[in-house]
């Protein structure tokens, strides 16, 4: 588990005359299997009915027009309100119908976000779907199989992690949050980890307005400058029920400024955050993030924004949010019709759950969770992996696991062929009534590709398993996690571009006194 | 976990003029929750194009024809299908293009299945999803954790597991193989206890045909007669490929000619029964349940049947069947298109998963197929709790595990509300932004009935979870499994019935020598 010496990988070392070792290395490092982008072949699921979406739409007007929102210590927000049409009362915001709509018809339905290794980029809307790592849990669940504060090193190891999935497109933001590190210095740190240990793109911070400069500042170092180009996705969160605050608008007037992209979030525990009904919920969600996504536009029109919906209930016995639940699947189908309606990118789902251990309610309620992120459209689907305790703990053995299960989406989302291979009826002419494909030649020629396959769950025979030692999920994916930190190689990095890097961490370390809170 | 002495319940002691003691019984008896019909208010996902589909459609016409399926030890069939116009060349039967699709035409697109409770009867087919319990498994993990040979005291339990269930519809069949019964007498023990400790529909044994002449014997004395009405839903497997023994066909001959309803339906391990492709398994599918759907139309034009399609497939390092498979889930949404095109109700799905333990895998699987299965349109889903291990065990903490799963397909089918509590506009003005929903007019009025929850995961704070022993979701679900058992009260049946039953049992068992094999 231990850091890769030289973040720059062979390339650097061979760059510098490095000779025979490097490249001994670079034969015995594994063969990174890169995540290919998924563009979906199948349908959506729409599982609301266009009266429904009207009615919702319509609704949402009415809130935004009565109601309002609520922009926070931010008079310059309201400013820019007013100018737009808005009437301003107090720190409230009332839109007349049609505004928010109109405003936000200049984001684009579609845009790039691009990694430093261009093969990575990802395409975000339309009909892909990109998948991005766990983000935000205070807490890990180690190896050993305690459950403490997360630390720097557990960070990397995730990046590491997401760097080597075969099925994760994107590298994330905060994995789990770097506890061992100030709190006004971690996300310079875990930059540094997104932008050296990985060559996937990643997110900003956006805990607060200058931690988002130097996330653009570190992002123009690594691409040298940016130029228009987009090479971040923030997670903007509202709180919600409908209230915008300085922090976290501040870091979308920094990001949308610059051309990043920003997920414009409803952070909603359903029945506290949002009404006990899903029409409601998703009454609510969409007037957010309109307002949001307005906003956006209004700073910047163009910028790169997504519609986002994390939307768990609330456990009305025990007060706990809960997840994989039918609610939370039906805000996730149906926000996703109204993202297509106002045409701009969707983010919803993840590998959700609320269980304390990778057991099977973690299992049940994650599966839930994925399939219908695949089925309602979603573009960016974030705590793709790892998540686990409603999202206080970040788990290595559950990050592996739901990799894994990505590797259905993958598959999900392709049509099916039907050429001469994919038809198949000269198999069943050889093989005729009685008989059995296991060594013909259609099987002979497909049988490699022709299935999905787990890289992590097990397909023994029930006595090889029990030879083995009657190992459970949990003990299968602990033992690939400690295989795919012990392979890790980082990908190469122009030892100039990590040298300016390093040394703007450690001025700007440098310029601030530590904070724990 | 004791059979209660008196299948009769309550109802028979009071008829025998029992007082206090049996009301004192009912009162404390739990409350069951009978499970409500499952009525599809939401879309299914048609996941393969229709392009597809006609393509499979024509190449199921050319295997029919062309290659033809087996009858074996069968000329009675022989002589059925070429009365109806097939060509045949030994035990061959080769179908000109049309002819089975014409047969199918009779097969009615949805019947009624009646239980002995008429409050338990089912719709089979339409927009109906009926839910029915794990079959098969020679082994069960009992509560002990030991994996061991099924037993009818075990099958008793399942019975009334499933009896007490609120999100199974059905019995089931062979809940699990009563192996401690010889093997030509086990099928008397299962109907006795379906239909002595269970007032839900079952099914009838199919392991020879004087066992299916059995089940309607039994079924006769149950119900009084049956006068034409369909009392019990049997499990026809293909011999897949294109192959129809004489056993199967033999039951099927029976049930059909005595108006109760067959699931004819293919068994598959993908790669050894069918092609390696899902489009040419989904051929050889529609293929076969084509000729047995024909076949039960010969016997008795309008026989109720069902399209059945277990699929799985099978791992080509191992050689063992997968489940929870991307190429299952498109064979079954692909085979659900392809039945409702026929025109009949349609069986598939279940809580299928590979694992030998009740863990994450168990977890990760069973939802990806049961989520498939709800929106494919299954009509009737067998092995929907209780499958462990690829259907070798039958698991007591995996069938109230997926049982409780279960509840979330209830909620998913349901549509959206849109009245004004639906809507929740008056909650969003009353709390307004930055408030919260927890004591609003509209959380108080609905709040009991918003979310789904669930009866068996965790949703306990960590500390709370901990100091109750940390247990995972297998433990909690074992804990359930005794209180269940332990409250179980059998529903009243007419100790006339139950006389005639035990009597019809004991004479046909003493004229039969045991058999084991």
């Amino acid at each position: 588990m231990s850091d890769s010496a030289d973040p720059s990988g062979g390339r650097a070392r061979r760059s510098r005359g490095g000779g025979g070792a490097a490249r001994r290395a670079e034969r015995m490092a594994p063969k990174l299997r890169p995540a290919p982008p998924i563009h979906r072949e199948i349908p959506d699921l729409d599982l609301l009915p266009a009266a429904t979406l009207d009615l919702i739409e319509a609704n949402a007007e009415t809130v935004l027009e009565e109601i309002g929102v609520r922009f926070t210590d931010n008079p310059q927000a309201l400013a820019r309100w007013a100018d737009a049409g808005a009437r301003i009362d107090g720190d409230r915001v009332r839109l007349p119908p049609g505004l928010a709509r109109n405003l936000c018809a200049t984001a684009p339905a579609r845009f790039t976000q691009q990694a430093r290794n261009p093969a990575r980029s990802v395409e975000i809307g339309g009909r892909d779907l990109v998948l991005a790592p766990v983000y935000g849990p205070p807490f890990v669940r180690d190896l050993d199989g305690v459950r403490r504060y997360a630390t720097l090193q557990d960070f990397r190891d995730f990046v590491k992690l997401a760097y080597m999935s075969p099925n994760l497109h994107h590298s994330g933001g905060t994995l789990c949050e770097p506890t061992d590190v100030p709190v006004n210095k971690r996300h310079l740190d875990m930059l540094l980890a997104h932008m050296t240990l990985s060559d996937k793109p990643f997110m900003g911070s956006v805990t607060d307005p200058a931690r988002a400069r130097d996330s653009v500042a570190m992002a123009e170092i690594l691409f040298g400058g940016l130029a228009g180009r987009t090479v971040m996705t923030s997670l903007i969160n509202i709180n919600s029920p409908l209230s915008f605050d300085a922090t976290m608008m501040g870091a979308l007037e920094i990001y949308a400024g610059a051309n990043q992209a920003t997920i414009i979030s409803p952070f909603i525990v359903g029945g506290a955050m949002a009404p006990v009904s899903v029409v409601g919920t998703l009454t609510q969600v969409l007037a957010e993030c309109m307002a949001g996504i307005a906003y956006a536009q209004l700073i910047r029109p163009g910028a790169p924004v997504i519609f986002g919906t994390f939307v768990t209930s609330i456990d009305m016995n025990s007060g706990a949010p809960t997840f994989g639940t039918p609610e939370a699947a039906q805000v996730t189908y149906g926000a996703g019709q109204l993202a297509r309606r106002l045409g701009v990118p969707y983010r919803s789902a993840g590998a959700f759950c609320g269980a304390k251990l990778p057991d099977a309610q973690a299992g049940y309620e994650s599966a839930n969770s994925l399939n219908a992120g695949l089925l309602a459209g979603v573009n960016f689907m974030l705590h793709a992996a790892g998540w686990l305790e409603g999202g206080l703990v970040a788990s290595f053995e559950k990050f592996v696991m739901d990799d894994d299960q990505l590797g259905i989406l993958h598959r999900m989302a392709r049509a099916l062929p039907v050429d001469e291979g994919g038809q198949a009826l000269d198999a069943m002419r050889e093989v005729g009534p009685g008989g059995h494909y296991l060594g013909c030649a259609h099987t002979q020629a497909h049988y490699r590709d022709a299935f999905w396959r787990s890289d992590v769950l097990d397909y023994k025979p029930y006595e090889t398993w029990e030879e083995e030692g009657a190992r459970d999920t949990a003990d299968l994916a602990r033992a690939r996690v400690r295989k795919l930190l012990s392979d890790y190689v980082a990908p190469p990095l122009d030892p100039a571009i990590l040298t300016a890097l390093e040394a703007f961490v450690a001025e700007r370390k440098a310029a601030e006194q530590d904070a724990f809170s």
